[in-house]
């Protein structure tokens, strides 16, 4: 269970460390705005606005209360959140019954990208994360248009195998909660 | 959550119809069978083979047990499995706090191809549990070499927006299980 991942965690980044940690509902405003400092997560409505503060906090804290997902913050020695990723673990039948551990999620704060940060949170993921969990097979979807982020999973040794199909429920036949 | 799904359900095909259930530990074998019956899952190692029965066996009870995880199975007016996929349920903090809902491992029985069984599944996916579960996202990933598969999904709604990274964790550092 993800429970089980020895965290918090010092990870060296190219030029620091950060420390990998659990989120708390404190972190949810550094939260809101890491997502809103994408452009492509801001084109989907992620502009940190207070209106939505409390869904983000219901999001949260669904995360944090399910045994199968956890949402994880990378700090700086500031104290300050420079990244975020949630985990699934996923049972399955397929692949003789492996279960699966999915990343969602990446971000980086944009004034600290190409520092490390990521390749360090990815690599603690298939290096440590995955092999304690007995995953066999970490996954994850990247946007067609983030095409230096396919890059940069490439280099850590994911392969674009498969192609992430999104499908939108019409909001009319969507709960309105 | 995904008990709250009104199953079992019955599903028409453009021929027949079908009934949509949630999977037992009875269903193993022929689950097991639908797996095989599937170059790309043959080729990964699902072969039906006895040896791996019990890791199957495990495998389904961990789903079933899961309560953000199902295994649906449809069945033919006979009883046969013709088609199985697995739904899970996954909180998020993207898109304003959006809960997603993931298809995984969807299969049907390869001599009851294109007789609407998928799109059947499929439809209900998008139209009935997703709306039931207040989830304004379906997801899911197919291999680059199903391009039959991605069409199939085109002409249901999804789209091919995102590439699906894979990372196979190195068999020496995966738990043997």
């Amino acid at each position: 269970m993800l429970r089980d991942l020895d965290l918090p965690a010092t990870l060296a980044t190219r030029s620091s460390q950060i420390v990998l940690r659990r989120a708390t509902s404190d972190d949810l405003d550094q939260l809101m705005a890491l997502l809103a400092d994408d452009p492509v997560s801001a084109a989907r409505g992620d502009v940190a606005a207070p209106n939505d503060r409390l869904a983000y906090l219901d999001a949260l804290e669904q995360i944090i209360g399910d045994a199968s997902n956890d949402l994880l913050v990378a700090a700086d020695p500031a104290g300050r959140l420079v990244g975020t990723f949630q985990l699934t673990h996923i049972p399955g039948m397929a692949r003789r019954g492996a279960t699966r551990l999915q990343v969602e999620a990446v971000r980086v704060r944009s004034e600290s990208r190409s520092s490390g940060i990521g390749g360090a949170m990815m690599n603690w993921v298939t290096d440590v994360a995955a092999p304690t969990l007995g995953s066999p097979l970490v996954q994850l979807t990247s946007d067609v248009d983030r095409t230096d982020a396919h890059r940069f999973y490439e280099r850590l040794g994911f392969h674009g195998s498969h192609v992430g199909f999104k499908y939108r429920i019409p909001a009319e036949t969507s709960w309105d909660e």
